[in-house]
């Protein structure tokens, strides 16, 4: 059976389990990101992760999901029982996973593709736009979605994520990578206030 | 629990659980290759992927490894039980991982890179060295040894992998990426002659 639940201390503290779900549609590099995103845990802030891709008749109508795990202790069971934190990068995946956040769980949508939000506790951020214009690729939405989830959650440090976004990146587009962290930090840390006054 | 364990079949056929383990060292492109394999699978070929990557004290010392769990049908149980296929790419990741083979599973491994093999029913092909020649990539060992294991085992098709590598290699090397699928499905049918006799 898995470990007690305790709530996410964030910055450096301990805790138990973190369950994160990134969603939308293939082709927005959630795969990746959430390649990106345990790695920089792992590697950099010492967690243990276990990261899964699951591959069903959803991928083949074109949706994409990827769950993380993540544990300052082994991780018994891998699968996410009921999510901290939900990314829905598209509506069918909001409608599809939302059921899915724990009672408090974190959901963060992009705000200009996810037009109907069922749920309270949210935040939108227009990712995809952002991407596009400061970036000039819309495809990066999905690392500055990361630099996002890093401001808001405080779940993975931003020294691991800048050391695992530049090793990460397609060879070529470090600095366009590196650059779309720093807006996804920026545009989080801003929501982050929104929400907290 | 699990489904009950049947062997594969080649080439369409149907078939209960294939469990896959693809092990090295981290930048050596397993996670990505494993993606590639998953989509191919899943998107192209019908069927059920579940696909898992472990971050734990060996991806701070470096090692590298995903693992695919195959059906046809409803995947219960995430994880690998028994492996019906393990792509070792380095000597630590052969050492680790062999004793997960279930009796008469395969084991492909760098013949470049590892030297001592503790186990019969094993294939030795030097991806790494082949990628650096043929492509003068290293990385792209990882889509020979994928071309490699769709000649020897007929798991995935052609087809869908030709499609995945295709849309998942990073821009501007897809080229590259489509020449290095086809060296590792021309070494892997070389290959299946070889122990075929």
């Amino acid at each position: 059976m898995p470990n007690k639940k305790k709530n996410n201390d964030n910055n450096g503290n301990s805790f138990d389990r973190f369950e994160i779900r990134l969603s939308g549609s293939g082709g927005q590099g959630l795969v990746l990101g959430g390649v990106m995103l345990s790695e920089a845990l792992a590697t950099v802030d010492g967690k243990n992760v276990v990261q899964t891709q699951s591959y069903g008749p959803e991928a083949r109508g074109g949706a994409s999901r990827t769950d993380l795990v993540v544990s300052d202790g082994e991780i018994f069971y891998p699968k996410p029982m009921a999510l901290d934190l939900l990314l829905a990068m598209t509506q069918e995946s909001c409608d599809l996973y939302v059921g899915a956040l724990k009672e408090g769980g974190l959901l963060v949508y992009d705000s200009h593709l996810v037009t109907q939000v069922p749920y309270t506790n949210a935040i939108g951020i227009e990712f995809t736009q952002l991407a596009r214009q400061e970036i000039g690729i819309p495809i990066m939405a999905n690392v500055i979605s990361l630099g996002a989830i890093c401001a808001l959650t405080g779940i993975v440090s931003e020294k691991g994520l800048r050391e695992v976004v530049k090793r990460r990146a397609p060879r070529g587009t470090e600095e366009k990578n590196m650059a779309a962290l720093e807006v996804g930090l920026k545009v989080g840390r801003e929501a982050k206030k929104r929400i907290a006054v």
